[in-house]
């Protein structure tokens, strides 16, 4: 495919899902969306994840959005394709699909309501993950505050060795920077780790991570390049500088979030940015007119404007 | 349809979905598996719920399990097909295929990985749920441990006799006690509640529930039979040395669990009893032939052959 | 002393500690107080406990307290002296005051601080609070959510027959029915298990129980002693009515407790009942004047003072 | 005092307390411990807190050992009372004696079992600390995973600004770096905050830290000193070399900490690095001969004694 995967490195956009207004997948936007990204210099993205409301399409759904990513990211992005679920045969078909439709890489969470009962099931049912997808790169999607599930990571990347040939990696969505740093440092550094936490990106760069994958950097792309590239000159101070503004940028997501879920508030401050993906799908619910606008108030107030 | 589902009381199966060894469902096994039921006086099925391993299944196999349930149970048994999934479309459409196969009732748990925000988002999803199903009674199914969904129950059976027409009930799946007994109360008394926390089944019955719902009835079901006829007759001495009994057994059930999870295990105890559904599906793993050798023994250490 | 604790059954009430206007504890009090649970037919009380604000006194304080119980109960009254604090020095200090006063009995929760890495440790931490107090029952307090310690139970008692000569019993704070009533069964019967959950009293009837303990014994006692005759008559139906009502006077108790904490809010309930024992000590608060007006129409509202 | 605590930087060990073999207080240890830490660059440390199992000792034992750190620091370090307790009256107590003794600033934890109900308790808790020691700066302890006590802490400072004259800062234990840094920016910057999650100090620069306390800070104070000065330096390669090796340290500390808890662990290990503070109390135990054999193997494993 040209491009390695597993040396992925800055900034990967975790897509939202476009919905026109009576709920269905809105695929004509999609290339619009990538555009957007593009020009604020985000070049890879991870599709039908969390913020993409993944689990709530259907397989279906979910293959006509990966489709559509892959069709109009050709090489200008990387485009990882989530196939987690809460099934292993669901998740199996969704990884044949992607590779089949050339993804870079697939990401799989583990199933969160029956969950795996020890890390030995968790690397048995990611094997199988693996198996309908042998030529494209898994990365593993650990974000326990979601799915309940916390095995050590470092244990898993061991494991991986041996047990699942085909995983190269994690997206790894917690605040525990030390088994961050360790899972980068595991194995000899064979492994990238994809930092998740946007709130604390500048931390994860100093704890050695190089890669990072996140909801706002959507719409605070332009922003957290800048921060990247502070840090790469050793201008901690500028790239600090950045990161409190991202964060200014966040307290006012979990505001509203508060009300309309994470996606909910993330598409209401995507569309204040520029670009309208439409509302998220039940059980969420799009902010009303009067909240969307209190949060461009409070969008202004910080100055994101200016600097997002 | 001639049964009454509202006025619900006694045991219901929540029913393992029986699996070949080839990781498929094994239809065929399930005619056995409900006379096994009945021999033991328990004539009501919650399927495809958590031990039925419905969300590890994909929806088409959701309604092959779901028809053939409705098919072998005739006029014999109380059908109550559980159509919760992490999408509201899914969920819809196994609604809809419950109602037209003529399901006595349907359940659905609130989708808990993108998780309802608020009260307000639950009870549109449910309504949205209820549309798909205009003519079926709806059991909404509380179990917060696994959820993480925790609304008030009270607030929600409400808001259902005004915006969710076909919400008459819930499977109630946790131990407070106090919440159990005020939904029983709530609206005078006008939606069933089915407890599901076999442990306690007992202090449900002091607290005014005559309904319950659970996994041990597949294999416990005489013994539970007892002891709501113990509770009838004013016997409470024996109804609580049947529920002791049950608790020992449910004991070994979470030892083995730890192990293979709780369906895993519970598989397991149900062939013991002497109907075979096979292994569970990935993520949960079958015991090893040693581990149920102990768990066999375990079992007989506490009379459970005599008394089950 | 003329009374076997060990066979304690029926309501103790969870003594709050009365407080001066000026934060001072104000012993005067206690022996009205004494008085108003004697006229509700309460005659044990559990003294300095989480209700007591126990940990908020200093070890001086506490003594103060549990003397004047004790000599205000003399023959009428059965006195157990919570001695539980995060300091095992602090601990057997107060279990050796409560012995040389004469009390029935002692109690103790786990330090929750620093806490017991294991159940071994627990067991050597009550050993030495045992040797302290020879010759006093000990009832450990369990009260998980509290405390962050959630040992089997089971395996406590287990090994106190040979390790903690005087633990006697427990005060059970949980939910779990199931491990209540394994408790109650535990070698033979010989352990009383209090339950402390007034929510579900009538629950922990069904399941074996015979003596409950709490706070709301202190203003619900007369109906909460009916709820005990009811069941003891097989009445379950009227015992079932009282619990209801108990559980209203609760869900009103823990709306204001999300402002003045449950100690802040059981004060003024208790005051509206008729007996005044002061505001409580920070980091707890009193309800504002205002407040304590909605709380006590919220009361009349349920119909409190016709049936409390 | 000649010295600003409001500028602490750099390191700050958290200490043990030295006990005899009886489990009395060893005071005479403690200035041999000064001279330890001195030795490692360590010139601050913080006394009686979690790490000194405060809330073991009596009130009485607390202030001796704070008077002999006081004593034995004399002009060569910063000494740091930590007053925090279960009890207001004590804690007042507690900071009027460290102000007395010329402690260069007290900390306090909030009540964790009897917890403030709303920020606004909290608040007037600390203001009554303030007033007990109105002429020495308060430190906030913030450690929810230990307290369960999780309020916003930007809130926290904005309000001290009004009404908690003596608040000056935070020791701040918990892994969120956003809010750690929004601290840190909080009112122009006015209030120092100690980071005290010794696993990722490295995070906590990057993110504009400059002052950390810390348990492992008694045995690892060279190495962490050369992170600190690799950082300023701009080497954060170097940097992040260290903190690697303190958390291949951290790592050996869990897995004994889940034996003794992790103020036992924490003490064996300072015993095999020179130097020795006896058993902790119960509730914890020290490690057996064998265990502490292990563990000294296991730090060779890893260079512990070659880099610490």
């Amino acid at each position: 495919k040209g491009f390695d995967v597993t040396k992925i490195e800055g900034l990967t956009a975790a897509t939202f899902t476009p919905f026109a207004s009576d709920g269905e997948v809105n695929l004509r936007v999609i290339r619009g969306y990538a555009d957007f990204l593009l020009k604020q210099g985000v070049r890879s993205v991870f599709v039908n994840g969390t913020t993409g409301e993944g689990v709530s399409l259907t397989d279906e759904e979910r293959k006509l959005v990966a489709e559509e990513w892959l069709k109009v990211a050709g090489k200008r992005m990387t485009v990882i394709i989530h196939v987690g679920s809460m099934s292993l045969k669901s998740t199996c078909d969704l990884a044949m699909h992607a590779e089949q439709n050339g993804a870079a890489a697939i990401g799989a969470m583990p199933p969160s309501y029956i969950k795996p009962p020890s890390l030995d099931s968790l690397v048995l049912y990611l094997q199988k993950v693996g198996e309908a997808a042998p030529n494209t790169p898994l990365f593993y999607y650990h974000i326990p505050v979601l799915t309940g599930v916390k095995f050590s990571m470092e244990d898993l990347l061991k494991a991986a060795v041996t047990d699942i040939p085909t995983l190269r990696g994690l997206k790894y969505t917690d605040e525990d920077m030390m088994e961050f740093t360790r899972c980068l440092a595991c194995e000899k550094g064979s492994f990238p780790i994809m930092y998740g936490r946007d709130e604390q990106l500048l931390a994860s760069l100093a704890m050695g991570g190089i890669a990072a994958v996140g909801s706002t950097y959507n719409y605070c792309g332009l922003l957290n390049n800048r921060l990247l590239k502070y840090f790469k000159e050793g201008d901690l101070k500028s790239a600090l500088r950045e990161q409190r503004r991202s964060d200014d940028a966040i307290m006012i997501l979990r505001k509203y979030a508060s009300i309309a879920g994470g996606v909910g508030a993330g598409k209401a401050i995507l569309k204040a940015r520029g670009f309208d993906v439409g509302p998220p799908r039940l059980p969420l619910l799009p902010l009303s007119v009067e909240d969307y606008g209190s949060l461009v108030t409070d969008l202004k107030s910080i100055g994101f404007f200016d600097w997002a």
